[in-house]
């Protein structure tokens, strides 16, 4: 169940259309346009780094997982990592006998890819919160 | 001067040691020998995901740049990513006459690889520490 690669780096902003535009025009990365995933209560802009991605969130409608981040961190910040793993299931089996805490009822969730994900708790891993994606 | 690939993520952790052992052990990860960079005023570990890597940093020495963060984040915390240039002049000299802040004299100095790298202002860049790194 070992961890592979960095599927994305999530970071909550305050204006996505403006984080947007700083990707864009100051970095001038290649970056997609603005995605709503109402289930998820998020908008997100994917910058396309080649080897990864980096995620822009802003939160979308009432409820959004990343509000309270963004309270605490008004001007955005880096939320969490992603990393893949081949089966979520064997991988929460591991983590689970070795102490980690799944946040949630400790089952998968269907991610905003479409696949099934776990977050782990940040206080067993370094202060990050870590999520991990099937792939 | 756009940015390429990402380079790494790097996350400040409080105790290099433990920190290597729940990457090796919890998430399997393939993670290096702790190796510490006096003149950079860190000790590292490398955790090789196969497309990028993070690293997980320990303050070293007195004047570590990454005292502080640890302070305010006691359990550790994603620190800053480092982004890919081709040139570090040319990535320079754009930024700045788009307005975004670069961090100290504003002059490339030798990163922790060796290579020139530069700072972002995290307020001119959605609250997150960007390092550019010239390949």
């Amino acid at each position: 169940m070992e961890i592979g690669r960095l599927n994305h780096v999530a970071i909550v902003v305050p204006d996505l259309v403006k984080a947007a535009r700083i990707y864009r025009q100051i970095l001038l990365a290649k970056v997609s346009d603005v995605q709503t995933l109402p289930e998820h209560g998020v908008q997100v802009v994917f910058v396309d780094l080649g080897n990864t991605k980096i995620e822009l969130l802003q939160p979308y409608g009432t409820n959004s997982p990343v509000a309270k981040f963004l309270e605490s961190h008004p001007q955005g910040g880096m939320h969490h990592v992603c990393y893949e793993v081949q089966n979520i299931f064997l991988a929460r089996d591991h983590l689970v006998q070795n102490g980690a805490r799944i946040l949630g009822n400790g089952d998968p969730k269907i991610g905003a890819h479409g696949k099934p994900v776990l977050f782990l708790h940040p206080k067993d891993f370094c202060g990050t919160l870590i999520e991990l994606e099937q792939i």
